[in-house]
């Protein structure tokens, strides 16, 4: 029996707050990120990182350029006090990176916390407890009163711990965890308690952090209730207000972003989003939105797939394809329209100017991606994805006239086989319906006559075996034209010729390509040759040779 | 030489309306829902879906309950053209369904489309052209007026094809394509003289549909870009507006959502999010927002599971264990205290109460999970997952003094294996580690007395051999306590003893855990025996037996 049912659920949270800000704002700079890859994203694995991963990610986010980075909750685990002791021992912690840990607010945990950090030249120290009512009253069995003194104490705990270890800068931090499931007042009266511990000042601030520790509402709600704190809270100027949101509701990323808007400096995330159930907020898409926006992300992103790999290594949890920004497909354009309009605008895209281009949101190049990737061609194509294909990999540039037929015979074969075609597949493709100059007739040679009026004779070789045909006219082609028409008797006419050189310099090949019109029917043909001459005259040809060989079929 | 350099790109799109309104709101009621599983999400797909799985995902759709699917683009793709012939021909579209076919503004392709559609009583025809000024300029190389016209022909070809159709009940619909990047004044105006063209009244309403073609800005911005178009669209009753949004920067959930605040009626998207590039807004996720906070999602999802079976086999695309609702680490808490909260509140909540569980946003039973996954074991887990693991599978409940001594052992062994323990492991090693009732001493039997004072007589197996105990106190483990002190010539007090049966009825088992003083050293021991004296006895023994054990480990 199932119990899907909404009426056991109730409303989320709300906030009247008609006169808040944060919609009117923009982000012009990064927060100050904070990974906690090796804390929250780690404690939710099935398998949790050993020495090794915890040590390549630590350099991945060293190297990314993260300047505060949550290691572990080294009271209550001993890989993580070890992985501590490890950096500081080890001296792997950078001048301008400092370590942050988690701990509970309970004396033996900070006790065992500030144990952990012996020795260490600056270190954040992150005390927590739960401040809901659904903590307070099911978890705790405590009144607000209850659990402030909780947070209050813990707060004294690690101030009289920091004492007895002068030798290290010390940074506070406190959450109330679920923050966005507890009264608003109430989480601004549990922070107010810390701080009159803490006696932070704009000088030697606390760092006040906001946890979505489940997501309950849409991000507009957080960033209220952000906002509702940022403005309320006394000592703002000695606050470093951060935010740790949770993706249940799939909105994670937005939530971190309108928290900025709404006064917050920091955000604790991971990358690619790992973290308890849903996840956390995922720093890399969080970081490249504001980079495709013109804001310094400052984290080195420059190259996600080795992100991606170090990553997956460490946590054994795939990346989808779909994933912002570095998943697989995400630069890749099946639709025929898209297709069109990404072909004109990288023609017209300029290195000068800022992007501009329908359809891809960044450079793919910017991240180490090409755009080999971007088009792929299927049934939907169009022929927008074909000439794009065929110019990019094989410098070949259809007219329209063959591209529309191109495509069709590129969308039957997709259909057909219910797949894609590459890009060899597709000039092989193009070489086998359109490049059909070798048969039945082929050119052998030409000898050209220009004085005025112009006069070929032409060398053919055809199943029945070499033929000499004479012709003239204005230019060579027409010449040819009328040439194969005195000898076959057909009515040939060109409809239209296009030719260009493919690539530069004397020794470049020539592409043509030709449609004509043989006895009323209209038919396209192409040719590469490095004589111009010799590509224009076996792309007229290869059109003839494939009306035969329809004519053939059909018969 | 990396390209990455923020300075390439411009800022997002920004509106100025202090005097938005959407933040203020909060949504009461499911939208209209369109699937575009059909069209956009597969022609976003390396394999484009066959016949058998466009068949399984329209029944999937259909069973859901969705009353709009987008089914195809029939004029540019002859398996679509197929698939809606077959639709109709068939009759496989409920009388309560809609089916819509995307279509640009094309005469040809409109004719195609309408021919597509001969016979079905009622279909949405969807007509779309690109306004953005980056599609004007370098795609279409027109001005405004210019994609004005093509939008206002578009819907002239449609109605005039519609009018040839008059057996068919028609719903129009127009999409400024690349709606978030184009001027909002300029969108209402397109959209205007569409609407000028249909004339749709509040009994024959048009669809328009704000496409977030590419997403541009965070969800924010977007819905001021709803609420803007929403207020200053003429004959707003003649419409019914509808949003689709991608996911480029994370935030498509988010963005249709803000937009049904901000005026939008209806949120076209599709099943775990396929579609272009990012994908569209994953509606499995949308509703299940609206489920947990008590909105009737309008969707039957309680069994998302078969969602993600079907769409996984349709689309070939992998569903992220972290993906929100459905993903499979989603309802796994790892870290003890999380599992140590929610085993409270499990146990405090009733079910005809509103459910309020911390981390648990619903009752996983509601889509067809179990708490099965909700707990596992690792060296972060803690006394609460290990606890609620062995009440939970083998109806052990341990005393608190036992839960902290076992998860030390868990933390010890999980960290030494660098891995996990599942539930018959962790049984097993309680086993192994506090039912030591076996050796080197064992219960045989006793014979108890009670007559005021209680006297009893204790058979022990030994490794010396068999031997008989008599000892008296207030009770039967005083008086056997005296018996093994009067025995043993050693100290021996029972700290601590706990009882419970273990399931129902007259032969359940019960479950003894004793914690005693062994000449003043603390040890804890657990037995299970259908006799609940023989229980106690046993766990006393247990603990006796493990100071043993112990004893001699360390001599």
């Amino acid at each position: 029996m199932s119990t899907f049912d909404h009426r056991r659920y109730r409303p989320g949270p709300v906030v009247d707050m008609p006169s808040r800000q944060w919609p009117n704002r923009t982000v012009q700079n990064a927060p100050i990120w904070v990974s906690v890859d090796l804390r929250d994203g780690n404690q939710a694995l099935m398998e949790p990182m050993g020495v090794t991963q915890k040590r390549r990610l630590w350099s991945l986010l060293v190297g990314m350029g993260f300047k505060e980075i949550e290691v572990g909750f080294p009271a209550a685990s001993q890989p993580d006090f070890d992985f501590v002791r490890w950096l500081i021992e080890e001296r792997q912690i950078p001048d301008d990176v400092t370590i942050q840990v988690l701990v509970q607010a309970r004396e033996d945990l900070i006790r065992k916390t500030f144990e952990s950090l012996q020795g260490v030249s600056r270190a954040i120290v992150h005390v927590y407890n739960s401040t809901s009512p659904v903590q307070r009253e099911r978890v705790f069995g405590l009144d607000r009163d209850g659990i402030k003194a909780i947070a209050r104490q813990g707060a004294e705990w690690v101030l009289a711990e920091s004492r007895r270890h002068p030798e290290t800068h010390w940074i506070f931090q406190y959450s109330p965890e679920s923050f966005t499931a507890t009264e608003l007042d109430y989480a601004v009266e549990v922070c107010e308690a810390v701080m009159d511990v803490w006696e932070p000042t704009p000088e030697r601030p606390c760092i006040i952090n906001l946890p979505a520790t489940v997501e309950v509402a849409s991000p507009n709600v957080f960033a209220d209730q952000v906002e509702y704190f940022a403005t309320r809270i006394g000592r703002r100027e000695a606050v470093v207000l951060s935010v740790h949101t949770h993706n249940d509701r799939g909105g994670a990323v937005a939530a971190a972003e309108m928290a900025l808007l709404a006064g917050a400096d920091r955000v604790e995330g991971t990358l690619l989003g790992n973290g308890e159930r849903t996840g956390n907020t995922d720093l890399v898409t969080m970081a490249m939105n504001l980079y495709s926006q013109g804001v310094d992300p400052r984290l080195d992103l420059s190259d996600p797939d080795e992100i991606v790999r170090i990553c997956t290594e460490c946590t054994r949890l795939p990346v989808h394809p779909r994933h912002p920004w570095v998943g697989e497909l995400v630069y890749t354009a099946f639709s025929g329209s898209h297709q069109d309009a990404i072909r004109k605008c990288l023609a017209r895209q300029e290195r000068e100017e800022p992007w501009d281009v329908a359809y891809l949101p960044i450079d793919p190049h910017d991240i180490g991606r090409s755009y080999e990737a971007v088009i792929r061609v299927n049934s939907q194509s169009g022929k927008g994805g074909v000439a794009f294909v065929l110019e990019r990999d094989h410098g070949l540039v259809l007219p329209r006239w063959m591209q529309v037929e191109m495509a069709r015979l590129v969308q039957k074969e997709t259909e057909a086989r219910g797949g894609e075609l590459d890009s060899a597949e597709i000039v092989a493709l193009f070489r086998r319906q359109f490049m059909t100059d070798r048969a039945p007739y082929r050119l052998l040679g030409y000898r050209l006559d220009r004085n005025g009026h112009d006069r070929i004779e032409v060398r053919i070789g055809s199943p029945a075996g070499e033929r000499i045909l004479h012709g003239e006219g204005q230019g060579a082609i027409a010449a040819y034209v009328d040439a194969w028409s005195r000898w076959s008797g057909c009515s040939l006419k060109v409809v239209d010729y296009q030719e260009h050189a493919m690539g530069a310099g004397t020794d470049a090949e020539a592409a043509a390509y030709a449609q004509v019109d043989l006895d009323g029917i209209r038919v396209a043909g192409a040719a590469i040759d490095r004589d111009t001459v010799a590509a224009s005259l076996r792309a007229v040809l290869a059109a003839v040779n494939r009306h035969q060989a329809e004519w053939m079929e059909a018969a």
